[in-house]
């Protein structure tokens, strides 16, 4: 089966000359990775510490003193390690592979014996290691340490932290499992098993995607584990095992899911493992089972950034259409997630939608986690900010105004980091006869299709233009499919250009698709309509009915009080204005802004010590300028907003 | 001073007979005050216990046991009391009376020798009482006793009651006041401020009036009591001082509070103490304090129902025109505090605007606490509910969506009991030479006016219709001014006559006041225009923006989805509609429903797979029945919105 599904093109053989994403990615080599180097280090004045390294070299006995910062935290050295990795792999930087090397060094230094490598209970007493599976996150942070390692193997062959990892796996797959005398559990936060499939992808070793599957398989079996751990802990088993074990997404055996559930990151995580499994294994009831779950978590519970997990209360799901913008919580982290778990859905089957979610969180509920000098970040990534509100109301505290330079719980900035910086991983898949494009990211992609090696060099101006453009280098005469995403956003309007000449392409599942004996040199041009949209919500949501929202191309606008002053709730935008593309001031010139009529409820004719009146309130003309929503929050602090009111008339 | 402020002519001095509110105050008499009984006795099969009874019984040493319930927990039964002292003084009932002087009776062989009286400590050690007033209501509950004690004799002219809380008054007194060796302290939760200035016009004991004015002029003096207290049992000092005491009112001088904040009840408790206190020492500085707050409150931060306290975190307000719907707290206590201060704001002067808001939080915010029957309750009053909601959105849960048996924090149903049982107290104020009419409810007001002895016949078509009548009774000839409030709600719509003549008044301050020598029977006829309104909010609330209320006299209306099906987050009202009067299936036939013509956005034309869209969701034309706020949740559970969207049409 895996044969026969489209796999990702490696980030080996992808390279990234994008005049949008290159510069991200620059900021992530540049500022990102050494940023985040010296706040594990706790080398970040005024920011929250990180303990990171230095639990490693309390562990490593390098260091006296107690384990510090939460029990998941050696998964953000994981992640750093794992970005570094990646811009490793396209930047030689002898300085960074020091600093990675000596890193490993200490991380092994700080193994046990056995394997064992969490710092939080060689710290804390390894006697309690694996009896809080379902809260302590050992297997969690074992994940992460194992994407790195894989990460940093492929990128420089170094195997020293592989080996490490898979002495510590080995020691889990002694402890776990289905046999007589093992534990019968699975992470209480997800990851390891898309770790194990991965680490599996290299080492061959069926014992790795056995465990993967078994955590799979036996998550949510009655009796519920976590339920049983929780006595073993002397813990009350109340009435709430559903919603507590649905947190985990372990009320039911995953098969039987049916709606996206629980904690938004440890879902798309698990949903990703789900999908690799089901690649490996042809499983299909496992393939089936993350169809399902995408489609209700992408078509009901998604915010038009790409954000999911809409309430701060668990950092979770909630129900159904329930997408408030103002006090949202769309986790950069279940964004980051998404995006795995869209890549994932694209080798289980090539379908463009799955790569226009997968487009629509890069390029705005991602993004909008970082700032544009890669220095401050997101936790939380809300459609609407109030100042007043996040400073005054309990309920929307979590809503940051600006962007943090760490966390006590700091988990998002190195996973955008990881993410961004192999971003080349995530633009093409291929069967053995297609090359599926799926990101227009300018560069360089080497695979094979047709079974002859093609180079296909790529140039792109999303996200300010909507053309882009291929030239095909077979290495000899060979036929293949080469199928290019067209996305949602352009409405179908485009045209696809054969070496000057209108192409002959066959439509499918959301694809142009090319299929033809290729020439060295040929050229596909294709160019999408790029207008500004207005988009509307299903009016199944609540909060949105009423209001519109602006796009463009993949970027989903918002107004920010910078631009258009404070009381952005009080704005309504006329169905039949003309946008017209502008620079806002403070930001980089090519961010493309865009400005607007509108009108605003006016405050002048209005006493503001009258609360209620017989009287509508009237309307004033103003302009207003919009940015795209990943670029908010970059200047001085204040409102914004993405839906704003629409002028409704009677039918 | 006092002699020209008006005042409010007492329950004793009024007797009403109105289509509506007796039919309520039947309900108090004849369901809730028995049902509140069997409640404080822990006889309601499925209702949280309240354990008042029971907590005397063990403090008097009839039973044995430990405390039940919280720290204020006699409170629930001092209100119960109150409650049914106001309904003997109009009807006389043996048994409830017979019931009454027991519970004084138990009440009274609790109380300690030295007059101590609150169960709490009594039966969780003595030695602790006075050590926490920031947060352990001792003080709260002997200012529900007091308004007890002074209810019943003033019913009953027994003053056994009356007795023990002056005594235990004096025992605070000894222990708390501005002499060296003192606690220089004051009630965390206030009440017993106007509890006292209540005894002092009964005992006339200047020492009662001056222990009300200390605690009104201690509050929020540095160094803040509640931070002294806080270090003294060992409590961090953390950098929240202010916002920990903003939420007692207790930051700063009561005279230096500019807005209404924290705790919403413990608000309006103070706010009416410190009128009644500047009522009796003629202290202006006090009584523009009370201006400068209502407005605050009224203006700035109460919603369209007259409820207070826009959140639940605190129970507390929030900041200006932050009036969130479907997350409102509008804790009925509050609604019922809202009136008290009311009534006090009309004894300092007589504006009709005081009234207005006295009328608008009774027959909305207030009387929503109650179901039709009297016998379950809502402790928070949302401007828009959605069961799906309460049931999985953490921060709606304190939403209900059906009215309660009981609480285990219930205060509101006995709160609202005493009210509405001494509702008569609430219709008129007079001064020397003028008797204000403020609320139009049908009865008989004795009062002297022009040194001479009136008895005025009102009737009262409200809220059905309104016309409303007058027959004056003068004792003997004499000249008086009789000033009816005119209602904001008709818009200045109304019709005045004197003996079947156009009526010659005068406007003062939103009254018309008849100002000539009244001779017996003279007869007065007022008519006002009570057409359906649509009201808007200020535009500064950013939660309205976009939406419209309908109103029809004092009473504001809501949809139900038992009327109008479920999604009333999708309809729409046309500005012109033509509202009609009719009945509601499953109210009773006197409640006045209104139909009109309405827009849906239709569920039919969007793929429920679809979340967003480049084309608007469409509207269906639908028709909407409309009942009055308080009337809601008396049917099946279901959604519930005051505010709905209006057309906007582009200017």
């Amino acid at each position: 089966m895996a044969d026969t599904n489209p796999q990702a093109v490696p980030l080996k053989n992808v390279e990234i000359h994008d005049p949008f994403w290159s510069k991200v990615q620059e900021t992530v080599r540049t500022q990102m990775i050494p940023y985040q180097w010296e706040a594990l280090n706790d080398r970040i004045p005024g920011a929250d510490p990180s303990y990171c390294i230095r639990n490693f070299k309390i562990a490593a006995g390098l260091e006296k003193g107690r384990h510090g910062g939460a029990v998941f935290q050696d998964s953000d050295l994981a992640k750093w390690i794992e970005a570094a990795a990646y811009s490793l792999e396209k930047h030689p930087d002898a300085k960074l592979e020091k600093e990675v090397d000596e890193t490993i060094g200490l991380i092994c230094k700080a193994q046990r014996p056995d394997g064992y490598m969490d710092t939080y209970y060689i710290l804390n007493g390894l006697d309690q290691r694996f009896t809080d599976l379902e809260e302590n996150h050992e297997l969690y942070c074992l994940g992460h340490m194992t994407e790195a390692a894989v990460a940093y193997y492929e990128a420089t062959g170094k195997d020293r932290l592989l080996k490490a990892v898979i002495r510590c796996i080995d020691l889990v797959d002694s402890l776990i499992g289905p046999e007589k005398g093992k534990i019968h559990g699975y992470p209480g936060h997800e990851i390891l098993e898309m770790a194990l499939v991965r680490l599996y992808r290299v080492t061959h070793n069926e014992k790795h995607l056995r465990l993967a599957r078994y955590f799979i398989d036996e998550r949510g079996k009655e009796p519920l584990f976590f339920e049983e751990e929780r006595k073993k802990r002397g813990l009350p088993g109340d009435g709430n095992r559903i919603i507590r074990n649905s947190y985990h997404q372990a009320d039911r055996p995953v098969r039987e899911q049916e709606k996206a559930e629980g904690h938004a990151v440890r879902a798309v995580y698990l949903y990703s493992g789900m999908a690799d499994v089901a690649r490996e294994t042809g499983d299909r009831s496992l393939s089936e089972a993350c169809r399902r779950l995408w489609n209700d978590m992408t078509h009901r519970q998604m915010y038009l950034t790409g954000g999911i997990g809409a309430t701060h209360h668990g950092e979770a799901f909630t129900y159904d259409y329930d997408l408030p913008n103002d006090t949202a919580y769309a986790e950069t982290c279940a964004s980051v997630g998404l995006v795995f778990f869209a890549r994932r859905m694209l080798e289980l089957e090539p379908r463009a939608e799955y790569a226009d979610v997968m487009e629509r969180v890069l390029y705005n509920g991602a993004l909008s986690g970082m700032s544009l000098d890669g220095k401050r970040f997101f936790y939380v990534n809300p459609l609407e900010a109030d100042p007043e509100a996040s400073r005054k109301e309990e309920d929307h505290r979590h809503v940051k105004i600006t962007r943090q330079k760490w966390f006590g719980c700091a988990c998002c900035p190195p996973n955008l980091a990881r993410l961004l910086a192999s971003l080349g991983g995530y633009v093409c898949t291929s069967t053995p006869d297609t090359l599926y494009q799926n990101l227009y990211i300018g560069g360089t992609v080497s695979a094979v299709a047709g079974g002859i090696p093609v180079r296909v060099e790529f140039r792109s101006s999303l996200p300010l233009k909507g053309s882009v453009s291929a030239v095909v280098h077979p290495a000899g005469r060979g036929r293949f499919r080469y199928a290019l995403r067209i996305p949602a956003w352009c409405g179908g309007k485009f045209s696809l250009l054969l070496n000057g000449e209108k192409a002959d392409f066959q439509s499918e599942n959301g694809y142009a698709v090319l299929d033809r004996e290729w020439k060295d040199g040929d050229e596909i041009r294709l160019s999408m309509e790029m207008k500004v949209r207005r988009v509307f919500a299903n009016p199944r949501v609540g909060e949105d009915v009423g209001r519109v929202a602006v796009t463009r191309g993949p970027l989903v606008y918002c107004l920010e009080e910078a631009d258009n002053g404070p009381g952005l709730c009080r704005v309504c935008l006329p169905d039949r204005t003309v946008f017209r593309e502008t620079a806002a001031e403070g930001l980089p010139e090519n961010i493309v802004a865009l400005s607007s009529d509108g009108f605003r409820f006016s405050l002048k004719n209005w006493d503001s010590d009258l609360l209620y009146a017989d009287h509508a309130p009237t309307l004033e003309p103003c302009s207003l300028l919009w940015v795209p929503y990943y670029a908010w929050a970059n200047r001085r602090p204040g409102e914004m907003s993405v839906w704003v009111h629409r002028f409704l008339s009677e039918p």
